[in-house]
């Protein structure tokens, strides 16, 4: 039994890479999906496909629904959702998608700094778990695979 | 027929005042419903009720689980959630009760300066409409009762 | 107990206000509701509130969402669907709304004339009744409060 | 990972037939579905397989019967849903099944002539992405496995 | 706190007027609603409406297509279904109503003789409660409002 | 891609068999699943695992919760839903797992001998597709196939 | 705004009047309902409409039906679930209750000791809030009242 | 065609060890998944991954909030649910796992004493299956596969 796990949030950091290849040395069954993690791409997907659009709002606009579709399909697929908070940026699209994943009864595993349980308190109560580091987040993953439940 | 419209976001400013006071003098059939405004209540709710935690993030913990308690009854009652975004504060909360709201399928209207369109461009293209001022949220409010549609 | 019946399809006849005369002196315990009629409020929503946009397809893009907020909140609210298709316009917003109303287990009762009857097979089939004028709908409707079902 | 793609609308030109090609020659992990595009076979099926009808009404409600069943299994399996408008025919069937896959979460991609998007503003502001062409079709099926993300 | 209660089955005997009584003598705080118990006009009103079909399958396939309607309606209202079978009359609609009832979670009481349990086994074990009686319905009904539940 | 197809009804006859061979020998990618063939087993299988029971009617509750539970596991694997109505016998539960098929938004296809079209027009109105014999609902399964659409 | 609340949990102490005439001394717009609370009449009340059964776990059975019948009815009307858990007796029909209200999105609070805090963590994880007594659950209730939020 | 049972309740006798191997040695095509069944481990695991927490209710939460999301990811893959319960322990997490399981449409067997049927009464009645022993559990499962249904 393979698990799809869609890593939500920050893509100015490298921890998707961390993370797969640590989940590869203890050979877990697991299958990551995520967003586009080239953030210039990610901008500009929507002029790239439809041209460009008369202003910067619009710009956005078409790319955020390509995003959106990525994300939904991808999502759809996955089995559990992480989502990586950093100190940096808004990150509301990370929040948006950590409670669409709670809505959709998917698992949700919340990564934050400790500096930020303030202001993330009520995502953290809907998570099912938060940690704060990658290594935690990979513990919880490879528990669910303990004691010979997975063939 | 009155419809009941869930006010997600900012409890800084009295935003959610001067909208019901425009919507009774124009006498719509609506009300508003939305979280505790009283931010100090707000964040101590947990302790005020379950007494002093042992840490800030359990006390964050306990607090959180309240808000949203109440968040859920109010919400799954509206038809509509409006939700505020503010230059200020990280506001993730408000973004998971504006995505639990699409997830639900209850119509959400999105306020945020247009200073704030790139970091919401995810969040705005999921919602059914974005605007950035409060009367532009209450004409479409009002273009709902518009032409004799409610007896 | 009474019914809320969404009137959706097209905005060029008066058919509606016939419907509700009708229902009114058959005393049918029936709340009609609906799209904008005014085509021109209809189309320029979206300008009306939220200013001059860069193109028409921009025009469209934010009256279409204004205008689908409304539909999604009173169909919400609906018990019955109804959708009338007239012999002009393309009334693809007619047949998605139609279709919609068929998803969210709301009955839908057709109207079209019987020249449509071909390029409206499928969705002649999707739905519950299929009609040719508004007297049979309003037969249709008339019928569920036949021999004393509401007090 | 595989994803399926159903393919509504027009079954009179091949375009299926050229994103199949370029889908394949990008080495996509794709799979499209679609309905009959035999169109003479699409309207005789019912009388083929039931028989004479006594009438063109009942031809063409026992032939939609047929094509429903059929959209439904493809589009249940399905992960995105590409919905392709022309400049000919009703196309009500279409908006049917676009709208279908809005209401199944299945996300959305519309393809239409800029000719056409008055008439269809209400449903591309409820598709994911509307493009005008195959060819940005694809290359939104392609981002999404852009940047490593399937293995 | 008033409860609407669907009684689905046979309309060939006068045991809906016998519950109505009853519960009216017990002053419980039930609405009933049901399908038509004209057996004639059930049965016509397909053409009733729409005037006469070319077969009597089709008279039918109309007249079905209706009650349908009537009873997707006035089930969707309502908070209990009870489904009574009789020893006459094949009596598939009824066990198509009271499976309905079971998929949307309404609970279902089962009226049916006893000489009846063997070919209602299956049904009867998704009924919430299956009984022998009117009586016992009413019974059943009337346990839900004792012990002042309800004000 | 394989689809499964569950066969509701009469166990009397070796309507499966034949069905099976069909699809066999048209090398359509389906795979049938169904009830237990074995009548008596069927009737017995309740005191086969639980020992006697105090009487027939909790005989037949033992052996239908059995049953029940098989046709739920198989139905919630399956694509397509075949009901297959004879002339004897009550079928109730042939008409509870149709209507469990349609509620559960699983296309299905009724079949019944002409005779019984009045006292199951309720269900073939809801049925996608009604046809009279085996063949018939064969030809159904292979359109879905038809034309390419399945690599 | 009326708020329906179920109170799952023991029935052999008076907690509920309790809660019932704080909350009215406190005037909160709050309707309680819940289980049938004389306990023997909850034993029998199986027997008491269907007559002797031959077991006691037949009796079990048909009484469970009865009482599992009511709390659907009530719990489907309710807007939150109060959950309260003593020191006595197995209580799992309670921990039932409580997990269903979880699934259903209602929110639901956890009346525990905190002697019981061990075998109920996975239960208190999932509710939305846990506190220790009735006084806590009732402010918990307030709270949501609070700073004008209902008119 | 494979099925996942998902094995809910005690982790203190090795009955899933023995159900694996008798399903091995009849060959079923049957894979089991189950909760953490190193007791310690189960309840330590919230400490073993986030650290020494303030109080034992927190050390608590932590645990339960890992072994409610590994529940949740594997009950999500399961197409049946088994739950045991013995006679010692408070085991309401496994009345909760097997009342989600109801919730979530996922057929349940329950395995439970005789001696322990007046407690488990409602949870029994709405389990599709009560059985006192593996044996039998075991037998229900074989049956699913019984009669060549499946190849």
């Amino acid at each position: 039994m393979e698990l799809i796990v869609y890593l939500a949030g920050e893509i100015h950091t490298n921890w998707r890479d961390e993370l797969k290849q640590k989940a590869e040395s203890l050979q877990l069954p697991v299958k990551f999906v995520g967003p586009m993690e080239n953030h210039d791409r990610s901008d500009s997907i929507g002029e790239d496909i439809l041209g460009k659009q008369p202003t910067n709002i619009y710009k956005d606009e078409v790319a955020s629904s390509i995003n959106n579709l990525r994300t939904t399909v991808l999502m759809n697929k996955s089995d559990i959702v992480i989502a990586k908070f950093g100190e940096k940026y808004k990150q509301w699209n990370t929040a948006m998608d950590a409670s669409t994943a709670v809505s959709l009864n998917k698992p949700l595993i919340l990564i934050r700094p400790e500096s930020l349980h303030h202001p993330l308190k009520e995502l953290s109560n809907k998570a099912n778990v938060t940690v704060e580091t990658m290594n935690q987040a990979l513990k919880v993953l490879s528990y669910i695979f303990e004691e010979g439940n997975i063939d």
